[in-house]
């Protein structure tokens, strides 16, 4: 502990300090294969990383199915959930595109984007069709930056999700804002 | 305009896309120049993106002076401020380095970090130590990524400030959660 005259301020790791950062928009990033077939992830770091032209970065885990998709097929959607969603997107964060269809256990319904392969949900608040321009390795996670070709709102009054961070017994809290 | 069955989505700019991110935490980055003056920077655009090693990643205009700071340096402090500390926040986000020294305008407190240059903030709620291992240039901004060589929280019950968007007419809303 380091004492800051009246003040004290506690070394702690990462993980703790992290513990403050809520609340925090969870979204899905929507891939696909080289098939066709469309996937979700569900991902908590995300953020805008240029104004002019419009860029947004998402961090996604190396062992990640949608990791491989986004790397091979350059692209990628990313959805801003409403509140109405959270379970959906929990089954999203929990489990692997590898070997289960996500829209069609999640009843989450796909629809063609304008510029892109990989499908807008339309349950969704935003959906941003992106295409990669720059990967950064970043330890576990890959940081991939895409440019927003185009967007889509909807004007109905659902909530943006965000995570609120665990409770006492470590499970997640939603709310909507 | 695009009509999903019964539900509507409007195609909109990335910009009015962005306008449902909020609440989106503010955060100040702390950097020092080559004779030893620190400077501090506010930028809402900041996440983590690795847990193993922890590492932080934050998008910086590469006009600002904070840019060429950290570039130079490969070294930041991540700081958490307090909702108490929204109008020194917005000072940092309205003034340059290049001109002003920002502790001494803000009355903000600098405390000798533990493995990096840059300072500490006293009165914040964290304070992250980042040593940068990664930068990819994205449009008009660079995202910094910074391995977290440790970090420091304050006990006092704090709250964190988040940006929550423009009110109506355009002016920063601040909240603490």
């Amino acid at each position: 502990m380091s004492m800051f005259g009246e003040k004290q301020m506690r070394e702690v790791s990462a993980d703790e300090a992290w513990l403050r950062k809520y609340p925090e928009r969870t979204v899905l990033a929507a891939s696909i294969d080289s098939k066709g077939q469309a996937n979700l992830i569900a991902l908590g770091w995300n953020m805008p990383t240029s104004h002019s032209p419009p860029i947004a970065a998402i961090s996604i885990g190396i062992t990640r199915y949608s990791h491989q998709l986004i790397h091979e097929s350059q692209e990628f959607v990313l959805v801003f959930p409403s509140y109405e969603m959270r379970d959906q997107v929990m089954f999203c964060g929990t489990h692997s595109g590898r070997t289960v269809d996500k829209f069609q256990q999640t009843g989450l319904t796909p629809v063609p984007a304008k510029y892109v392969q990989p499908p807008l949900v339309k349950e969704a608040v935003v959906n941003m069709e992106c295409r990669v321009i720059g990967e950064l390795r970043t330890g576990d996670h890959t940081l991939f930056a895409g440019v927003i070709l185009t967007a889509h709102i909807s004007d109905e009054a659902h909530q943006v999700l965000f995570n609120m961070g665990p409770d006492e017994q470590g499970n997640r809290r939603f709310r909507g804002f």
